[in-house]
């Protein structure tokens, strides 16, 4: 046997790391944590609240334990459980800093179609609803006025720590307007008013998102800075404004696609304005950020031509548009911001 | 806003954890570490291989660089992928130290089955091919030699550094026979064997596994000293051994035939014979050994009644029946044997 220092371990932990993700997820879906914010709780009465069989009862609560997602005193029958910190803060939905709406969405959806990657990298076709005829995600929660809302909380959720950094280490001071494109429930624009008292923002979606966006921006007190405007980024032009933003937009779409949206900003924007692009940017050598190029693979089960990117393939597309120059900005885990300067 | 020092990245690390592992069981599915053992190939000489689009194709490969299980020179086109080594090891069908079995199992069972462990937790039922009618796991395997090979292979794949490690930390200097009860391949009993000169082996299990075993018997050379008995460990009592082992079979069946297992083993040894298990041993207290929970959630998809236990649970059962002590060996990660003496 040649098994000396060499151990599968590595290999074993990431191939069998599907048990623990949807052992949380699961847990995120009943909204077991939701549960345990207001009280520690016995196994018993997590049981009956989760309407759970005694069977994995222990086996389930415990692994979340094992994981750092629970804390436990006593054991079995004499259990007590509680949320830890973090899942107090980030997985009881009654607080805004809630992230488990993408996880919701990765237990209820994403997790599924994602068994037929291998299908989705043959063919080069999305994996998800659109697959079995079914409408696509974006059409069927349009349509569903409460589904938006939990999605459009999911999204901001998930994005609320690279906006709220964006809105405060980017330099506003030469600019007085924004306007977010695709901007969802407006998280963006009020991050930006909210930290930069000069400036005047605008986020700008399709009309069913906009009386959310302006609930969100009255329960902010932002009514006098922020305003929500209605269009469709691939039809319409872009409002004008100093520094134009868009978060998870580009990677939705093809590289045809993607240059047009680029070229609208550019059009949109003053001389010296800037366009701020935050996603999960893949590094030049594409050998470090694996949930980047992750979220690109997830681009190809979700959309028909979508992909993630680097620094280097936007600053391509940028200047090949008429931008002058290009930087980037860490913000939060595996997220940047890439600017470019008109 | 409360966020502050607290951040979601554990959480969504965890959550997404579904993206890394079906990326890198997917990769083992269709043999791409296998092609890679030969020698680099281009991301092109991989497309054409394993019939992928073009679509994904850097994605996939280069998420797998960022995960470190591929090492590449160049980029894109220019690019030449390599297995590192633990996957050259590993992840090679062509090698006797190949894992990638219960990967592949992984790949095309259990990772859609755990979709569905919120019904598992609620009904305390089955999960898989049973659930919709489909024969259970071993009966379709006991019926297909290919697949039944194939199985015995994964399962020893998975489970050989722990039997190397425990033929060669045991002290079997007062022993002489040994039975491996549920022996598959008969891979524990021919490293006792290797690692124990003075030592005589049986490998004990249901009739279509027997040519297998003789197989690997003759192949490492152990004839004189290892052999293969047919029966079934639930209908038939145990061979008379100074040392029996079982091999992740306790964690397969239910309390009441855990202690008839037990008890069987207990009537086939002499006195001062030692009883051994080798499973994912929960630690005592529930809360570290997170893979052996889990693997305990596992049984709840795969079987009618099976669960996994702590060192704690064993010594209780074992005490029942008549044994005087019991004691923990630790094993390859999650892995442990509790042992058990008349």
């Amino acid at each position: 046997m040649t098994v000396k220092q060499a151990n599968p371990s590595k290999i074993m932990q990431i191939g069998m790391g599907f048990w623990a993700s949807k052992t949380l997820l699961t847990a995120v879906n009943m909204g077991l944590f939701t549960h345990l914010a207001k009280g520690e709780l016995s196994g018993q009465d997590i049981k009956e609240k989760l309407e759970l069989h005694e069977r994995g009862l222990y086996d389930f609560l415990d692994t979340l334990v094992a994981l750092g997602f629970l804390k436990r005193s006593g054991l079995k029958k004499t259990s007590m459980y509680s949320n830890t910190e973090d899942t107090d803060l980030f997985l009881d939905t009654n607080k805004p800093s809630y992230v488990g709406g993408m996880l919701e969405m990765a237990n209820n959806r994403l997790y599924p179609f994602w068994n037929d990657l291998e299908e989705g990298l043959k063919t080069g076709k999305p994996q998800n609803e659109t697959k079995t005829g079914g409408a696509p995600i974006f059409e069927a929660l349009y349509a569903d006025e409460q589904k938006l809302r939990e999605f459009l909380k999911a999204m901001g959720g998930i994005q609320m720590g690279n906006f709220m950094m964006f809105a405060k280490t980017f330099d506003f001071n030469n600019y007085k307007t924004h306007c977010d494109v695709g901007g969802a429930g407006g998280y963006l624009a009020t991050q930006v008013a909210l930290n930069n008292e000069h400036m005047s923002c605008v986020s700008f979606d399709l009309p069913p998102v906009e009386p959310v966006v302006l609930e969100n921006i009255e329960i902010m007190g932002l009514s006098d800075r922020v305003s929500a405007q209605s269009g469709n980024f691939l039809n319409d032009d872009l409002p004008k404004a100093d520094v134009i933003t868009m978060g998870n937009i580009l990677h939705d779409w093809g590289t045809d696609d993607k240059k047009m949206l680029i070229k609208k900003a550019y059009d949109a924007l003053p001389k010296g304005g800037a366009f701020v692009v935050i996603e999960n940017i893949i590094d030049n050598n594409r050998s470090e950020n694996a949930f980047g190029l992750m979220m690109s693979l997830n681009m190809n089960i979700e959309t028909p031509e979508g992909f993630d990117f680097s620094a280097a393939d936007f600053d391509g597309w940028a200047k090949e548009c008429g931008f002058t120059q290009t930087a980037v900005i860490p913000l939060t885990g595996p997220s940047s911001a890439v600017i470019a300067i008109k």
